[in-house]
């Protein structure tokens, strides 16, 4: 049966501020995209958090962001393709330095954020997040989202990737996410989320906002974990998947 | 004849503003330390500097300091050797990931400004930057003060170790510096400072601000590049140093 | 009857982040010290509390801390007095904008974590606040802990001071608090911590560890609002203080 | 005969790292943007710089920008309107307090880099800037780019301006700067470029790329200390003004 990741944004508390419910996501998931230092996470965070999610057995993943702590990566920012380059390297080579110290493997990169939808649609800035990832290590499997740049970009250097899906979101036919600025933007019915999600995973489809059936790669699904509410629902979507026989497992739908 | 490293630091620019002129002191030196964006340096700054500092042959070390920008990592800054040794790990991670990916090799570790001189103090500061350094990998050098608690703590938990000697500065009978407070702290007299390098570097001993003359190691010089004057001063050490015999290159004094 | 203030440190979220229950605790208190981000708070959070305070008629102060966001300004960081008259007066400036826009006036100023503590002992340190505040606004109150250097220099330069006393905390016989590495250092029993709270106001004087009463001032109660014990016993201690008599308002002790 | 006035960005050193021959250039010019600690300055600059202005009798000016110190605010970065206005209130307030400790009065706001560029085509931005202006004190004036869309946000809310004339750049018809990415956008020729001011100042009015003479408000020109040869034309522009008869000094050519 079908395989699928389920993938968290963890550690993303900064000094005395607390962020995530972390250690009541992690058993939830399947691999987690710890953050950097960069637009969230401090060194500590960023030990503490490898730690939990290696001792459960989650996949480790970096997490890199634009470099504003203050609009927690969120913002667009006018970084020329050198720069982000040097930001990733820098980012998960530090993340990947607590994975070193605590014997475990970095196994993924996601970007984060204004980052990440940057990269969907700017081809120069998804070929330098991509041949960083690779410069680093060219065993590491890109995270990105499905159908984007990043993920055309990552392939075009040679790594491995892993296209994401949203549960919780409206597609247009073209295959990117509908804009948050529409009202029919998020999907909020948890029971069709999951069965969109279902669909995904075993058919690699998705039904678009206009009743269009189209493909979609579906190898890793985004949970949240930053209230109960959340958490509740990778418990929902976890059981959902397990039930209709998919195994959870983090892998790369792309040839490396 | 003796053996001797010359070692600069290196990469401290950040964003649109420059310290140091890198580009003329690299020439005259056998090892960098290269800021890792806390107390200064950016990821683009820190990949120029690891590829012009490849490029001449000159050994790669990271520089780790202080998270304080405006202070440089010159003011002295409470963190607990917990969050001392994540630091650690997370600027010395970074800095290697930029060698990585340039295909050159992280060489050793120098800790800067008030963090290299609370660590030749305080035991278990320098316990922490030790064991940082050697989770990340065993094989890299730990720099600091020659008769430190920092070369000890190293040395306690298996690294190899250089000792600084500081061709500019005045010793205690205890092996440790006059402090800058004090009038006769900075040696002037530069025909002075090559000649008390010579005897440091050939018979290892240096003559203290009353006289006797103690042991010291003094496996690698610290060098400055910050004007015209530091840049033609390390030229000059540097011609003495061949013209005694001394060889230079990088190498640890301390047992693996 | 006696009359005090009870001040609560706010406004000490950034960006995504949240610390504090500032709209709960907010109706217990009389004045506010709002973080003026350094240690904590960004403009948006600032104008947000600023405006909350004034709504309830909380007078308004500003909170300036070590610029140490990571460390949340708890950590010793060895700046220049020369600096720290620079960043008080820019913070102090800063969170007065504030007040200036939404028609308020600022009315005190309560330095926070390291620096108030390293202002209570040094002389030097405590001498540049006051001299940033005077230099600001020679009608703030500056509001220190009893008894300190802090309050000393404040009064010395021709400021109003308002003491600080703790609910929570046991006291040594010279006035000084008892440090947080002895067991006997916070009381945790809250009808003691109230009742020597209203000792210290209606008698100016307070049971040291030791047993002797010693003398000293209580112009301003320090209030939490962290979690909901800390504004729970908020209320508490106010509801104490009123049916005692007392009038709770802002006033300097100080004369100026 | 015309007035004008020569404006430029002072006090962006930090830490220590200096930018800028501000001792220099000073002499110069008659008002001076200071940099407010996001995207460039200190706390302990910002004091220095707001001396060395007032002891010159140069007109003391905020320069806010995005809180990007590693892009010196030269990096478009997308904060909502409404934390561009607490930005701009928080930086303004900040170097007010360093003016009003020296005795000195705070005589208007330039925006910085890409804020001010962003500005000037975007009137939401502009309306948040001009407003968070005027709730600090509506006698300042606000400095942007002729004929832009901060200058009439600035009007709209009752603020004087002052319109900003580019010696050494060159101008669309419709009165915007030839972008930086076409080969003609700069003037290398010096005398041409003093001639254009020249014109600008007396007759209002500027040639365009095409040939076109559109018309120009010129209250203020921007002048560049970054570099001697940047000096040596601030001396140039500034006799040559003097020597064609107009009076410097600052002023603002809106109406209140």
């Amino acid at each position: 049966m079908a395989q699928v990741d389920l993938n968290c944004d963890l550690g993303e508390s900064f000094g005395a501020y607390t962020i995530g419910l972390d250690d009541q996501v992690i058993p939830h998931v399947t691999s987690a995209n710890i953050a950097c230092g960069a637009h969230a996470g401090d060194p500590s965070v960023m030990r503490n958090t490898v730690r939990c999610a290696h001792a459960a057995g989650v996949a480790i993943g970096a997490h890199p962001g634009y470099p504003d702590l203050m609009g927690f990566g969120r913002r667009a920012l006018a970084m020329s393709p050198h720069d982000v380059y040097a930001s990733i390297l820098y980012q998960v080579g530090a993340l990947a330095a607590f994975a070193k110290a605590e014997g475990a493997q970095l196994h993924h990169v996601k970007p984060h954020g204004a980052l990440y939808n940057a990269a969907a649609k700017n081809a120069t800035l998804a070929q330098a997040i991509a041949q960083a990832v690779k410069d680093f290590d060219d065993q590491l499997i890109l995270v990105g989202l499905a159908g984007s740049e990043s993920i055309a970009a990552a392939q075009n250097v040679g790594l491995r990737t892993a296209s994401e899906f949203f549960a919780d979101r409206a597609y247009q036919e073209n295959g990117s996410l509908v804009p948050r600025s529409q009202a029919n933007a998020v999907i909020t019915d948890k029971r069709k989320a999951i069965e969109r999600t279902l669909r995904a995973v075993k058919e690699g489809v998705v039904e678009s906002e206009n009743g269009t059936v189209i493909p979609l790669a579906a190898d890793t699904i985004c949970i949240h974990g930053d209230n109960p509410a959340a958490v509740a629902f990778a418990a929902e979507i976890r059981a959902a998947l397990e039930a209709a026989g998919s195994t959870l497992s983090v892998q790369s739908s792309g040839q490396n």
